[in-house]
């Protein structure tokens, strides 16, 4: 804890490891590319699974459990998806070991699976495959269906949450009667997502589809929120894919429609990760540490108890107690998901008030509380608000008896605070560029999203990408109604699209 | 939904399986061993999760993440934990698929894998891996760590819940800087187990360690919560295991003791899995369908609105959903852990009202009611509570504006009657035998547990297992004081433990 963090100004990159490993979120595991989500990190996943969840069941959606394990063939059944994955799967070729003379463990050549097993990269392939069985008529739909669980996809470079081999994620996958059914259900579910990161994580977000270089193999199209860092680079926080009838094709799933005819069904998926724990952290924290949306802060309200001599410690700990006694019983409210507040008095004995003030702050406790004996004298205590600086975020002499309705207030407007920040920072970094020696110019100095024009071919997209790094993020529902030139090729552009640098 | 149940007494096996299938709960899937839990199956696994989560947060652990996948050496390394999974492991051999010539896909020779990769069985040896940098000083203790992820253990036989290859759980690994503080916290697990079992799910359990043949491979021993099915057999629900130092001696994980020496952690292991899901079914149901323990009930209440009139419907559904409404409105109730009840009209037109008492009894929602133009005439409804057979389940004339506190009532009353049931036939069905003859005889007919005196051996157990199929379930804690001879050796026995045939 007696680290500091480094500068974002002096190494982006290694802030965030900083923050990653000093605030005890996550570490890289001995296994490569996998890492180890710690009680910190895994305790705002948490928060996010418990809201997402209930954002998707206020929507009609169920969850279920399908295998782990892929069986290869099924994954060969629809092209794209064959093409786009095959290159990073852990494939399972045997089930069972067998001891080696001496010590240690083989592998038993006897035990060789008929057909090899896939780990999932996602589950559209052993879904549809039960969905099969599942959709006989036009009354078995929609199929409204979500699950939580782990995906592994071979990663040869990988970074804590936001590229990993084997990550957290939630997969949704609905089957539907029509094609405006399901194409309505993907933007349902993007205005879920695009809710849970602006009201929840306080994270601003460009919805729209994805370019067709950019879209889910096996997709008609893809949805996505994009969300702006503060090194400036985009980070996909989650997509919703139209699948049209490609994987009822693919796994021969027909219903028998209200109109008697046999028709295949019309699908999506949809899907947000432990990813959004990295954009949490990019798009929140400071130069001290880790900083929460008090939304999804597995700890609100940290209080820290002053005093120096022994007559002072049993008064400003029950005092302290009492406080935190007072947070956990205010009544439990929807803005918080009806989870009640949670409070933690430090009262370990071992470290000084600034070693302990230092160490919440690393770990983005939204609140903190002093107390002293010289602030029970006044039967009062200190507030200081995590993303505020320095005096700014401190509230003296808070009556105690005022104080959980106080902290309420501030956590809320924390939460706006930080929406409003993130949002600003955004709009300051998004601009237009209208030739390709501008585009090539900004995008290294200062960097950001990029507004420009494209002639809406692949060719195009995959030269610039080529080129430059950066790629078409968003092409957003808001754009404004603008026709233009294309910067690389002069050819005739319907609208500008959104390009960035992308993690 | 018009299929029957198999009675129970006819066929006690396919009466589970219709349930779960008539039910909506699981299947299999078409990967080996591998099942889907469907929406119904999955939401009451996630009432149990909700739960058991609260309650080990209660008791001081926080929830992490660990990787999928073991690298075969770590495996190796606890000897009786590699003799005990290794013929039943999953094992990951390469990281890329290619194309066929043609279409279709083959692992790629040229990306095999340096060490092969378990799916884990069990986490014990990566997480020690990770707990070896995590631990240098006593004031790194207690780790109070749980992980709810999925787990693969090939099997070839199985059954859905119950015996599955893979399965979802929790796993909690605790690390201590001493001895009685880890087998105090092996205790205390087990005591969170016995409540969930008994005041959550209404099914009695018996506590107390297995025998050494019985025990978790690398535990020093283990302790367990076992249930008696209602064909008699045992269930083994929940365990918690005191591991000594073995993992710590195995990964190398010492720590500066506070009198400055060097020494091994102290771990326990524990876990509970979908096989709970299957008990729940077992102790409950009846030959109507499933029966589900209003405390763990996705759904509560189901509204079944009656009318034959088309005049009669606007009102009848009217007052339908100004009742689920009341009821979703009940003031959150920690017995139902603040989570809302649930209720829902079945306004389907295509059923008719018994079509539909039927499904939603065959799906075990724990009350009914009634509605048609006649109770409306009177402002009342019927409520019917799915665990007492006929007549006796309903009660009539029920004033509407009453109805959500009865209910309220109705559904405590059910739990705790769900639980009397179950432990007087546990009861009625465990009894003492005194010979090996007698033994035999009982265990066929009637079956049950059998309090038996054993001369403390691995060697007889041995014996009396693969005679008779009934193994050693339980020493219970609360035995009675009574010494006596073996039933098998005539050696001298320090008390009766419990024999049963087991899933």
């Amino acid at each position: 804890m007696a680290d500091k963090v480094t500068k974002r100004a002096d190494d982006y990159s290694q802030w965030y490891l900083d923050i990653v490993q000093q605030a005890g979120l996550a570490e890289n595991s001995d296994v490569r590319g996998c890492m180890v989500i710690k009680p910190h990190g895994y305790a705002i996943w948490e928060k996010m699974q418990r809201t997402l969840d209930r954002l998707f069941k206020d929507t009609g959606h169920v969850n279920a459990y399908f295998p782990l394990f892929i069986p290869k063939s099924f994954l060969a059944k629809e092209e794209e998806m064959a093409e786009g994955f095959a290159k990073e799967c852990a494939v399972v070729t045997h089930y069972r070991l067998k001891k080696m003379e001496g010590r240690g463990l083989q592998v038993d050549p006897a035990a060789k699976l008929e057909e090899e097993l896939i780990i999932r990269p996602t589950s559209e392939t052993i879904i549809w495959n039960t969905y099969k069985n599942w959709i006989q008529s036009y009354r078995d739909l929609p199929l409204l269906i979500n699950q939580w669980c782990n995906v592994v996809r071979w990663e040869m470079r990988t970074r804590l949450f936001l590229r990993t081999a084997e990550f957290l994620w939630q997969e949704g996958h609905t089957a539907h009667a029509n094609q405006a059914e399901a194409q309505e259900e993907a933007r349902k579910i993007l205005e879920v997502y695009r809710s849970f990161a602006e009201d929840w994580m306080a994270m601003p977000v460009l919805t729209g589809p994805k370019s067709d270089g950019q879209k889910f193999p096996g997709a008609v199209y893809t949805l996505c929120i994009e969300a702006m860092m503060q090194d400036r680079k985009a980070l996909q926080a989650g997509t919703s894919h139209f699948l049209g009838q490609n994987f009822a094709k693919a796994f021969d799933v027909k219903f028998q429609s209200q109109a008697g005819q046999l028709e295949y069904a019309w699908a999506t998926s949809w899907g947000v990760s432990t990813r959004l724990v990295g954009g949490l952290i990019m798009t929140h924290s400071d130069d001290q540490g880790l900083v929460v949306p008090p939304r999804l802060a597995p700890l609100h309200v940290v209080i820290v108890p002053i005093f120096r001599k022994p007559e002072e410690k049993q008064a400003v700990l029950a005092a302290a107690q009492k406080l935190a006694a007072a947070v956990r019983d205010i009544p439990r409210d929807p803005y918080f998901d009806y989870e009640p507040l949670t409070a933690k008095v430090d009262d370990r004995e071992q470290y000084q008030p600034g070693y302990k003030f230092n160490e919440w702050e690393v770990k983005g406790v939204p609140i903190r509380v002093e107390l002293g004996p010289k602030d029970l004298a006044q039967n009062a205590c200190v507030l200081a608000r995590r993303d505020l600086p320095g005096k700014e975020a401190k509230i003296m002499g808070v009556p105690l008896d005022a104080a959980p309705a106080k902290i309420v207030a501030m956590l809320k407007e924390m939460q706006t605070a930080l929406f409003e920040r993130a949002r600003k920072f955004r709009d300051e970094n998004t601009m237009e560029v209208n030739s390709y020696d501008e585009f090539k110019k900004k995008l290294e100095e200062p960097g950001g999203f990029l507004l420009a024009h494209w002639d809406g071919t692949r060719e195009t997209e995959d030269k610039i990408s080529a080129d430059t790094k950066a790629t078409i993020r968003c092409i957003p529902f808001n754009r404004a109604k603008e026709t233009g030139k294309c910067i690389l090729t002069g050819k005739p552009s319907e609208g500008r699209v959104v390009f960035a640098k992308a993690y």
